[in-house]
């Protein structure tokens, strides 16, 4: 993150939140909108506890992080967590990899820290800070996209975010590559096909060598493998196709991609260009990479929760 | 439509206009929410005139439907048109039917007339009735499809319309039929496979018969027409493979059919609802016919226009 971001004057400090699978990154946010250093620790295992430990845990940070004898009367929380959230009742409806279900967060957080409460989506939040102060800034219609183990984005319609409940940005369950079954029970999911996750898988099935992630199969696609680059090919093609369709559906002006896998750079985006091209659709977006890295979600969050303020 | 439609009480009377390809229909919305007889007249024909031939058109009609001696201070007109329309500047950005490109309709007729006006897009004000008194109604989050010559769509997002700039909503052009050329210079469009121009265009192709339209193919489909089943069930089958990438990406409770196409009634929704199960897809939003006929585009005119008062 670049260090010298500001988020401008509010009324009081943050703490924000932003929970993966494996990693939560946490900040304090000062009301001189400065953000201190991001705090990496481990998310506890999925599993029938996970929710409390998380609370546990998101509390105890809280009071570590405090600033001095501030007190909690000009403070916030924002949590951003995966899965299927509803920020209007602030409930974690649905999150595979962590294993909740329906969980009340926001009213249990606000019991618990006595304090105002944003509870949401972890990549609804990196694409408000991309939106706000990232590589979408300046635009009013914008898709923001996280490509990682999972595919996922914000979407900006005339300056605001859809939401549904929850269930708007669901652009990994796009269908764009007829033959791919998908965890979600569905085949031809953009998910996978082109997700971090289904590159690693999708090429350790074709060469029949083990990968430890996406990341090796772009090393092994810069070396002249074969089999590297056409799975990473046919995940470029199905990308093109699911931002043709966001496209003809929602006219954005841009779309933005960050994650993992947006860090391969030029071996993404030049030719994805191809791909787009090739699809001859009428209108295109302007296509750039996430501007935030990867502590975009954590502002974001800071973002939402000094609206609590 | 329903006669017994009240739109409730408003500070004043609004002229509306829905400005088809080959007919436009105004009514006359009284202070107390009833809906004065809709008038159908034909549109002026396509030419570097048209909208100058149309502005005319539209005040004469608008002074001939003038309530009395009730002046034009408690009065607005609102006028929706098809094609790609900025609601915001209140411009005809493009028609390819009508033959215009950038004409400040909004700022035209407000001279002329010396009253509010709202210019929109007839698909978008179909939808905001639908929405607001029909088959939407009660939902937050609702497709309205507009199934006729061209397929577009109105979308609601978390209770409000998207527009982008006019661009939202172009459904027509999702790519659902990889070896179908659409008019718009790409291909496997929804809208060259699905649309009620497509469907009357492929049965004449394969079946080598010249029909008036998709409603002689519905027909001819009845009598256990082979090349009809055809047509209209790949014409079924792309429609739900676009109500699958709608709900991926906008997750509505709901999917309004409407236009001309959406009368076919049980041969089109039995089939649509099978192949929606084909699919597989996660999570299906509820497929409903529109309610409010084809009167819809002037009543949600009326509707925006009232905003306006």
């Amino acid at each position: 993150m670049q260090r010298e971001l500001n988020l401008g004057p509010a009324n009081g400090s943050v703490f924000a939140f932003d929970v993966g699978g494996t990693t939560i990154k946490a900040a304090l946010i000062h009301p001189d909108g400065t953000m201190g250093p991001v705090h990496r620790m481990p998310t506890p295992a999925a599993g029938r506890e996970t929710p409390w430990r998380l609370i546990d845990l998101i509390e105890r940070t809280v009071h570590t992080l405090s600033p001095g004898s501030g007190g909690v009367s000009h403070c916030a929380t924002a949590v951003v967590v995966p899965g299927i959230v509803d920020e209007e009742t602030g409930t974690g409806v649905l999150a595979h990899n962590l294993g909740w279900k329906d969980v009340p967060f926001r009213s249990i957080f606000e019991q618990k820290l006595q304090m105002p409460i944003y509870f949401g989506h972890d990549v609804r939040a990196a694409g408000l800070a991309e939106y706000r102060l990232g590589a979408a800034s300046g635009y009013e219609n914008a898709i923001i996209m996280a490509l990682g183990t999972g595919i996922a984005a914000a979407l900006f319609v005339d300056g605001r975010l859809c939401v549904a409940r929850g269930k708007a940005g669901e652009v990994g369950h796009l269908r764009v590559a007829a033959h791919a079954a998908c965890s979600c029970g569905a085949t031809g999911c953009l998910e996978a096909i082109s997700s971090a996750a289904a590159i690693a898988r999708r090429y350790s099935a074709r060469s029949g060598i083990k990968v430890a992630g996406a990341d090796e199969v772009v090393r092994r696609l810069r070396d002249g493998d074969r089999a590297a680059e056409e799975v990473w090919g046919e995940a470029v093609e199905a990308l093109a196709e699911a931002i043709v369709q966001i496209s003809a559906l929602l006219g954005p002006e841009v779309v933005v991609l960050g994650g993992g896998l947006a860090e391969a750079g030029t071996d993404l985006f030049q030719p994805l260009q191809d791909a787009l091209s090739d699809l001859g659709a009428a209108t295109l977006p302007l296509i750039l990479p996430a501007s935030l890295g990867e502590d975009a979600g954590v502002v974001g969050a800071a973002i939402a929760g000094r609206q609590q303020l």
